[in-house]
Formats: C-alpha cells, structure tokens, sequence
C-alpha cells in the first residue's frame, strides 16, 4: 500500500473508534458529547493516533490492542487544544477550519468539554485495562507513559513556559524546553506507549523514543514555521498570531532560513534512526517527511 | 478513640500524603505546582478521601493500599472547585475562607492547574496500580471507579446540568440527576472504591454504595441549606449565591423548613444501612450526623 493510502486507513479507524466511543446520548447534560464531539471529530491530522498505529504494524503489534491507546492520546491532545483556544489562554477564533470550541458553546461548556475529554481518555485506558488478560502489564505502563507525558511533568509543563514566556524574549534552551513538554510530550508518548504495547524490547523501545522526540521537534519547528507563511485558508487557524502575542519561536529566535535548516537536519536525524528497523519502517519514514512538506 | 479524634487523624493522613505527592518544584513551570498546591491544600473538610479511609478502617483493609485513591478523589475534587469558580462559570471570588485559585493565579494558570491535578490523580492512581503486586485487579476496578464518577457519566454531567439550569426553574427529577451527579458521584466514588480495593463482597459494597447515595444527597441538601443560612465567615465562601444566579436548589423547590426534614431523613436512611455493619460503623455513623450539623 502506498503512503497516502496508509495513511488514510490510519485516519479512518482513529475516526471510527472515536466517533463510537463518544456517542451523543439524550440525556439532559447531552449538550456535553455534542461539545465534545464538535472538536473530536473535527478532522484534523491525527499524528498522534497514527503513530501509534504505523509503530504497532512495523513491530507486528495487534492494532486493538493499541488502538483505544492511541485514540485516548487523541482525546488529550483534543481537549488541550480546546482548552488552549480559550479567552483565557491564546483566545483563537478558528481551528481546523472552523470556529473553536467556546465560540459555539461557550467558555463554560468548552472548559467541562476539555475536563470530560481528558477525563474520558483515562476511562478508555483503564477500561482497556481491565478488559484484558493478557499484557495486562504492558497496557499499565502503557497508560502511565501517557498519563505522565499529558500531565505537569509534560504537556501542561510546556503550556505553562509558553503563557509565562509571552511578551518576552527567552533563551533558547528555556525554548526546548518549552517545545520538547508542550508538543514533544504528546508526539514521544503514542510511539513509545504503541512500542511497549507491541511487547518490544528495550533498546528498540529507547531508539523510537529518540525518533520521536526529532520529530516532535521538527513538528513544532514547522508549525513555527507555518505560523508566519501559512494561510488561514490551508491552515484552518489564524497565523501570525505568534508574533502578535510576541511568542518567543524558533523563527524568532532563529530566523526563517536557519529554522528550515534546523527542520531539515532534525527530520534526517529522525528518519536514520529508523533504518534500524529495516524495511517495515518505510511508513515512519515517509511520514516524517511529509510532515516537513505539510501546509497545515 | 472518639470522633473528632478519628476525623483529626484521617485528615493529617491526607494532607501529609498530599502535601509530599505534589511538591514545589524549581523549574521554569514552577507557578504549576505552587497554584495546584495552593487550591489542594488549601484546607476543607476531605470528607471524600475521610469517606475512603474510615471504609477502609470499617472493614479491615490495609490504608497505605486505599491512601493512594483517597487522594487522587481528593484532587479530583480540588481541580473541580478551581474549574468551577472561574468567571465562566460560577465567577466566585472566595474558596474555603480565602481567595479562588484564578484570582491569584490568573485565568489560565488557573485552567492549567485544573487540568494538571485531574492529569495528576490518574498519574498517582496509575503509578499505585503499577507498582502494586497483589490486588492489581482490585486497584484497577477501583481506579475505574472512580474514572467514571468523575467523568460525563458522573461529576461533569452533574456540572453541565447545573450550568444551563441557571435562571430557570427545573422539575425535581432532573434536580435529582443533578446533584446525584455532581456531588454524589464524587461522594459514592470514595466509599465504593475503597471497599473494592479491600476485597469487601458484592452485598457490602452494595450496602455501601447504598449508604454513600444517601450521605451524598444530604450533602448536596445541606450545603443548599447553608448558601441561605450560612454565613461567609464559618463558610469560606460567599452564600446567597444560588439565589442570586437563580439556580433550582432544595430550598428553592421545597422551602427551607421542608428540605431540613428531608436533610434528616436521608440521613437517618443512610445510618440505618450502616447498622449491618456493627459495631466498626460507629465512625461512619458520628461522620453522617456530624455532616447534618456542619457549618461549613
């Protein structure tokens, strides 16, 4: 199957399994799943699940296993850009191509729909967890891995430096920092949590681990990137908006030529460390390539 | 050891396990931890992790095994407080006797200590199953618990409801469905959860389940009692506040005197279901009571 193919197929069974799971209910709270499912199933790339996917078929992993994984790491992402998009926070109007969350249902709707989606893919974990009886303790670490990376020691630590560093000039390893927690974390957790899942040994799981984190950061250094030469139209947000917030970037703090670079170097480091694992590995590769080329 | 004694006890255990589990950290995030420790230990009553371990005491279980739990409920709790009073929601200025979490930390701190500490208690209920040897399928039961009393299902169902009753009145079944959820939840998760993980039999965690809906729903009609007769300095918080927003409470439904005769029934219910379990209830027992005469 060629890559776009694939890559589709990643796509639609993350979408299947999240449009069952968080079915609308007639309940008198049923304003929450249409909220909840106004972001969810928005679109969007779905890296995240998809790497969890492309890393469980080059190691021979069975997909159920690690598909409620990688769609719980979806959810999270999901609600923290709910609630990222908040007045509060950045106060974006649009995403994915359409109005935020809070600009349909309000701020207070929007702030229970991030809490429930957050809260809803521990649910999926340990229900995921206590269906098994197998792997059982492959799953747990699997979960802890991904409650760990969303969470103060991860995503939220690099949300904090981010608002905190508004308005000001940071130095760069405060910069790292700030990307490898606040996008790194939850780019690094789907591929090393599919890895545990899929039984791998040790030093397989340390080499994907340090795939990921390149591309995690040549993800952000493009989304920087995108920021400045991107359009609404294609990117389905506004841009520009780093440097009306005057967010330190890596375009900021690099320039527009040295952060191309940078993307290139970081997706090479990246794409040869999978040549470890041979020829199943051609999906990641070409993923991670596409991902420098994106426009959106 | 009588009442306020035990009630001392168990509260000095969850404030040192908390205040250990969630330290100050120096690092460029560092605000995250000071505005999760400071809704976290900001005091309160902790009758959800007391609920935990006087079970717990009740019916012989090993506390370090259900202290993880109890706390990670108490978090939950915490960060639904934080979220709660924010201006898009409830819009309160005073918590347990001093300032909300927002209005020292700012708004989107305080969102991102919200989300950390329901992040947080999935890490430590996770980290408690991981690390378990024996048991781990009664902890995971437990953790899966306490997942859905916090979830849509639960808590944040009961919070979606209360939000689009403002200003209306509504028929008591969904004032019901209300505070079942809202409070309840959290209230039945603590009591349930610790039973399981102490290997109570079906019919006990039944009873208790029983019990804890009871205790909950005098809960929910006593604090509707004090918003009107409390006052803010024994309370904490300013009171008259559901008046004010137009929100459906007991008292707004049945009038006072009738919900304090309700308050008593339920909870003389709620003791009578303790009565089968002798003896060791008699903390359960003094807690109920003492919950109908608290003044805050």
């Amino acid at each position: 199957m060629n890559f776009k193919d694939q890559l589709e197929e990643y796509v639609v069974l993350v979408n299947e399994y999240l449009d069952k799971y968080v079915v609308e209910k007639d309940l008198p709270e049923k304003s929450i799943y249409s909220a909840m499912r106004y972001s969810l199933l928005a679109g969007g790339k779905r890296l995240r699940p998809v790497l969890s996917l492309a890393v469980c078929d080059m190691l021979g992993g069975r997909r159920e296993d690690v598909l409620p994984f990688a769609c719980a790491v979806e959810m999270i992402h999901t609600y923290s850009l709910i609630h990222d998009d908040l007045p509060a926070m950045d106060n974006d109007d649009y995403r994915r191509g359409r109005l935020t969350n809070h600009k349909v249902y309000g701020e207070a709707l929007a702030i229970l729909a991030g809490d429930g989606l957050l809260n809803l893919a521990f649910e999926l974990l340990l229900e995921s967890i206590l269906k098994s009886n197998e792997n059982r303790d492959l799953k747990i670490r699997a979960a802890a891995i991904i409650a760990k990376a969303s969470g103060v020691e991860g995503m939220i630590a690099g949300q904090v430096i981010d608002l905190e560093s508004e308005n000001k000039k940071i130095p760069s390893d405060i910069l790292d920092r700030m990307h490898r927690c606040k996008t790194g974390a939850l780019i690094k957790a789907p591929v090393v949590s599919s890895a545990v899942l899929c039984g791998a040994d040790e030093d397989s799981v340390k080499k994907l681990e340090c795939f990921a984190q390149n591309l995690g950061l040549a993800f952000q250094i493009k989304d920087d990137i995108l920021d400045v030469e991107g359009s609404l139209e294609k990117l389905g947000k506004k841009t520009g908006s780093d440097a009306q917030n005057e967010k330190s970037t890596y375009v900021s703090l690099y320039g527009l030529e040295n952060s191309k670079n940078m993307l290139n170097e970081i997706t090479e480091k990246a794409v040869i460390i999978l040549k470890d694992f041979g020829e199943k590995a051609v999906f990641l590769e070409e993923l991670a390539k596409y991902l420098v080329n994106r426009d959106n």
